[in-house]
């Protein structure tokens, strides 16, 4: 892109959930303009924005007039349909563009891609039938997670392995995926996960927040923390696998890219676990312990706006409220170094996000 | 009030300006939803409210409806029509109430008000005509700032008198008030200006934010700056100088009050300027270099919330972009440590608040 588009430019989201609203807040920061799209009438980011369409991502017609009336669209979710994509893409500009959802949307393409720029990720086979899954767990593959290749997220389309399964328990837990393409990821004797989220630009600049620390629950996110119990060296290494990653597909936005942390006889090793087109919720914590956050980051970048400043100012633990934690919500505002963030969702249930906090110490 | 409202509560905002706008994103980060209320259909606070009605503030049937549609109604601005506040009042909840409203609109009743409560202020008189005008300034009154006694802001409606002007002077200096009501304010001699920024709850607990060092240009705030140069006394003074206003009025909700610091005779004393019952520019800086902003605080108050820490992560400088200051947006977003603003207006004018920018630094 030559130029960048001004204050007052009118930005479409595609998706209307809780990374659509704090896009659509940080935009609303910069002046810019937010028209939200998705199937969602209580979805909590149309009550933010300027303008709102509550229609389907199939909904070719509506997508065309979505287009016509924005200067650039993105989106807060990496499955996002290829038709719609095509269509946004044809009719205004795309950021991040369609090869990076292509990629993210299909477990073992991700995993090729990333594997075949050099950079390590878990051992990995592609799961077709009941029969490749007894074939290569009787080859002794191992403790493993078999994940449908598509449209798994927060840990739903997952199944676990031990490796000591017979044939009719490994049949029964690929049925339980009902017959879905299937990825077999084998499981990474962590010492712990790490996130990078970092932006880059039109013109290829770069630059990651700091490494977060995360902790899963039952396959969501609970806790992300910075700095991360990594050295230096470890975490320059985790945003140049990050950089690398953005580089080779030419992304424009904030993107985030999970690593397990492998210490083995002494070294420590990274491996990429996934990557989301998109802002992450493992980079929730930049929204109070940094100059610039990532949702800002991504509309900056999104806009062709110089990228803001990722520095960050303080320590910082973030928690998801998940669920009833968010019934907690009076109790954690009165904290001290505290920063509430709800998304305004009408409905409570098991395992949805509602909010999380932000719990600030200085910088050590 | 007797307990708080919950999130997803509806509030009332009075006002579609920038500080609606801002106080809207605070509340939306909240998950309270905003119903804007201003006769501006361009006004910025409107693109960013779950719902947003157009009307005038002397619209009684839509200032109805607009009651009934929210839990909890605030406003932006002081100049509030007392008609519109005693119909918020008689049909749902208002914070600031009236009495805040009431004592700020009439610049004698404020200054009055504020030294019956042993808080000093700059000298003033009463002037209603031309003949007061001269009789007073004759009588040595000294270099003096003629002032409306209502609805003047950022330096309008303000005349300045040197001490030595002739009767014809003063007689027409008086006329460029067109005969409004008026106060003779004295110059203060004064080292520096400071504000506080402050929170009062409905049981009464009280925080303040750090001073601010303000500079104005023109009679519009152009920077405030924090810490302020005052010892730490000086800053506890002016806190409690906020304290005992905002325990007068029985307020809830944030409050702007702006100080003379004189110097003399190697001793320091605060002069009250004024008070404005609402968020306000020198509290801007609140956004990016403290836990809790002053948006959120106010939000928090008026909500019946408890009250959210304003304790100080950064050092900062926010610097007020006005009429075509924002048009370096660009050079201004690709600074380091520096949070940009802009609030969504179309039209540039001078002397129009555009956007701010908050320049951080490490905590000194």
């Amino acid at each position: 892109m030559k130029g960048s588009l001004p204050p007052l430019s009118r930005i479409g989201i595609l998706g209307d959930g809780q990374l659509g609203r704090m896009l659509a807040l940080a935009a609303a920061r910069l002046g810019v303009s937010v028209h939200i799209f998705g199937p969602d009438a209580n979805g909590p980011a149309h009550a933010v924005a300027a303008q709102s369409t509550i229609a389907g991502y199939d909904d070719e017609a509506a997508l065309t007039a979505f287009a016509a009336s924005i200067d650039v669209a993105t989106y807060e979710f990496e499955n996002v349909p290829a038709s719609a994509a095509r269509t946004l893409s044809a009719k205004t500009r795309l950021a991040p563009g369609e090869r990076a959802l292509a990629v993210s949307q299909d477990r073992i393409g991700e995993k090729s891609f990333i594997s075949g720029l050099g950079v390590p990720v878990a051992a990995f086979r592609q799961i077709d039938t009941g029969d490749d899954l007894v074939k290569v767990m009787q080859e002794g593959f191992g403790p493993a997670i078999l994940k449908t290749r598509r449209f798994g997220y927060d840990g739903k389309g997952q199944v676990r392995l031990s490796g000591s399964e017979d044939e009719d328990t490994l049949r029964s837990k690929h049925a339980e995926l009902t017959g879905a393409p299937a990825i077999l990821e084998a499981m990474v004797p962590f010492a712990r996960e790490i996130s990078v989220v970092a932006a880059r630009a039109y013109d290829g600049s770069f630059l990651p927040f700091d490494p977060a620390e995360n902790v899963h629950r039952s396959g969501i996110l609970a806790t992300s923390t910075v700095p991360a119990s990594i050295d230096a060296q470890t975490a320059e290494a985790a945003g140049e696998i990050t950089r690398k990653i953005m580089d080779a597909l030419g992304y424009v936005g904030v993107m985030g890219v999970e690593m397990f942390v492998v210490e083995e006889e002494g070294a420590t090793r990274l491996l990429v676990n996934e990557i989301a087109p998109r802002v992450h919720n493992s980079g929730h914590w930049t929204m109070d312990a940094c100059v610039t956050c990532q949702f800002e980051q991504h509309i900056r970048a999104v806009l062709g706006w110089p990228l803001g400043d990722p520095a960050r100012h303080s320590d910082v633990v973030m928690e998801n409220l998940i669920g009833h934690d968010a019934g907690a919500w009076e109790k954690i505002a009165a904290e001290k170094a505290a920063c509430l963030h709800l998304y305004g969702k009408s409905e409570t249930r098991p395992g949805r996000k509602m909010g999380h906090v932000n719990r600030l110490s200085a910088k050590s």
